[in-house]
């Protein structure tokens, strides 16, 4: 009997499926280090126990795309090992903050399955539920991959497409009890730029720009305990190159998008993404952010604000993509994610 | 007087000397995540508090190895500063799981001492004990190095080659206290192999690689205050190479083990050890294991396996040593130690 | 409204201005550890809460120069953001150490201003303090950065240069509430000089050479969150280098400085420093001290040394400027500090 897992293929998943995956993980203050040595994130909620207390929180938590990192990192060995491509994201929300402390498992559930029309390789949906350890839901999303078949020959299952939001409705963000942004500092934040200041449309470049090393994106990708090859071993590539983790391409944007966008201070929804094009070592990222809508909250003094953050290698603003359709060869991430923001 | 340390020569370690390991170190849950940062790794009992409870232990501990790596880099300015080579490790033994909180110091007493024929070197051989802040014995090993000698002409002492065990009898291991496997979630584990799943003889590739990079290895060598020069200064070798600490691929080569080794928990014994040929930023590490024996213990649920550990850096399963009873040019490390597993 | 940050320009500053810097930040173990894997930190104090404990402080604090460039770092949006050069450092001392759960803050005053007689950049003074989250001043120093005009024509300022002193005498050093080396343990801190083996004009040479990679002082002034574009953009400059963060040579040269200097464990004062010429990755660094002045303190036990810190690239040792007056071009630092020793 193998003992090594080898992933599963496309006829090994059945609607209604559910995967409970493995290695659960405590976070501790040293993850919140670590996110500010990898990332140049600022957001003082998650860099300061004072600032979150003024904010109605317990204490800071751990950044919330940390908290995804490490839900999403646990279904690789069961989703995506054997993945030809990680088509999108949808239906994410962001349900309760994650502390230090706090253990995180996560479990999916098969939702879709298509099979592709050359009989290769389908398509499957999981919705995946990150809990911490009073099982209580701190975040869930769908993510479709496509992923190989190792029987050609295996039937094909009913196709099945799950029908998903297009974006989260304002109405269903979840805003994490007690927050209050009435007492709100804004210097202490970094900016003056409350929620009326954003008009929708408006575009805002981020300016800076980080170079990626290999030793940073593996590192980053460990951490969350995301093992597949492709990203940590050179030679598993036919060019000799290891692919960045989307997820590193992700939160690398989101904490350059501090430039304009300090007041974006925690994610509560993730609408769409997309990984446009692939992301290597030596590219020097930067960003750009689009305000696609704005919202009111129950809570006081807080709006909720849609961002599209655009992720690019070769520093363009406000193009995504081209006549033909398809994303940019510049364009690294085209993200649409809902932000809270004090009034 | 100089003030900077020169390290010890081969004429300056006498029989029965008691080495008093400088800077103790208090870990935290900052050590933890950094493990899981430079290192794939996924043993759920030392990455969730609520697996390692369910195990019976206090909480998650600090990675065995990284206990050892903390002990060991403390003996380096005073053992292996001069060092020509590092022969060998046996009769290693964990007693204490090591908690956040904890404060490790390190004793070593020279029990040893054999000149070269060629009257400039020697083997020096050292038992090293581990301490915590309760002068509790964490780990202990014996290693011994071949040191340089500062002058040739210093008399040559007396031979004393100490008796060593070849493998540490399983009867000898320590359980952690309170261990208890009985209520193992193999699910959260990440795999369903038990102790009587594995056969004596069986031969398991771990599949996965990793590429290393000089700031990775640079920075776990760092972060256990090891700090021959050899492993961070580019001009201290006249090939301008870093020689990678072969601790560094314990470490990469027992946490890439996870895929097939899942519930291989805790390292409680080290047999023998032998860094088989260097390594260098550039190389792919990858490796496998051969199951050498199998034992009961005393704890609820609780086996012990004897496995050999191969690290490689060319991709080989299941090759060691040539015709000539060297090791074969692709292996970097031939390592046999003792892990607790689920019955 | 253009949503992203500019920097300030000279014209932007007036004397007696305050600047509330951003983003403020808590520690824990995780910036402790973090500073052993990015620094090969080994003063006993900084390492084991133990060793701290028998010197009576309450735990081992976080590393004086961390806390300096977590202070450090929120300033660079506000004051050198648009900075042609890095002038020099004064007068710093540091009043209270920095435990694991405290939250840091900075504040600037502006104490002086001269155009350049070019009328297109000048001279910008500031004296920043570092707050706890109980408002107390941890460190506090002067720095002086040359900054460039966004208008040519705008108005010169009246010029004040502030009259700092040239060294901090020892009777205003801070010693820790408490600190107490009459018990020190020399063998667990790594050397047996004490203070009173020490005579000015001594020269060490702290042998040891670490070679930089662009991943470790990207991730060491990203965790500082400093985030001046030359340090991580290599687009930013025409050569395609980056630049690495002053700060980082200066830990990386403390920190080698322990072998030698093992027992010169806290630092409280910083007289003067200067970035001699630019540091890129591939250098490798090297360090020498000089003994500048010692003094008597009325802690029990404890005494003052002032010390010359010298970064090289070349391993240069004993030699700072050539015949013109110049930093010779091997010289990378050149740092005047107080730190505290046992007697």
């Amino acid at each position: 009997m193998a003992k090594t897992n080898a992933g599963r293929f496309f006829e090994d998943y059945a609607l209604g499926q559910v995967l409970t995956h493995a290695v659960p993980r405590t976070v501790s203050g040293g993850e919140r280090a670590l996110y500010h040595m990898l990332y140049p994130a600022r957001h003082a909620l998650y860099s300061s126990d004072a600032f979150a207390q003024a904010s109605g929180l317990s204490a800071s938590p751990l950044d919330d795309l940390a908290a995804f990192h490490i839900v999403f990192g646990k279904t690789v060995p069961d989703v995506s090992l054997n993945a030809v491509a990680n088509l999108g994201y949808g239906e994410g929300r962001f349900l309760k903050p994650v502390y230090p402390g706090d253990t995180l498992r996560s479990v999916s559930e098969v939702i879709g399955l298509k099979q592709n029309s050359n009989g290769k390789s389908g398509v499957v949906y999981v919705r995946t539920k990150g809990l911490n350890q009073r099982d209580e839901t701190v975040l869930e999303y769908v993510r479709w991959v496509m992923v190989r078949k190792a029987n050609p020959d295996a039937p094909a299952p009913e196709t099945v497409i799950p029908d998903l939001a297009k974006t989260v409705p304002a109405a269903d963000l979840v805003i994490p009890e007690g927050l209050d942004f009435t007492g709100y500092d804004f210097d202490l934040a970094g900016e003056l730029h409350r929620w009326g200041d954003y008009e929708v449309g408006e575009i805002i470049d981020h300016v800076d720009g980080v170079t990626i090393e290999e030793a940073e994106h593996m590192q980053a990708t460990r951490l969350w305990q995301n093992t597949a090859k492709v990203h940590f071993d050179a030679t598993f590539r036919p060019d000799g190159q290891r692919l960045i983790y989307g997820g590193h391409v992700i939160s690398m944007a989101r904490t350059l998008s501090f430039n304009g966008l300090a007041n974006a201070q925690m994610v509560v929804g993730l609408n769409a993404g997309a990984h446009a094009n692939p992301c290597f070592s030596g590219d020097t990222v930067k960003c750009w952010s689009e305000v696609l809508d704005k919202a009111e909250t129950a809570a006081p003094g807080v709006g909720a604000i849609r961002l599209r953050l655009v992720a690019t290698k070769d520093g363009s603003v406000g193009e995504l993509k081209g006549e033909n359709g398809k994303y940019l060869p510049g364009v690294l991430l085209d993200l649409d994610y809902w932000a809270l923001m004090p009034l």
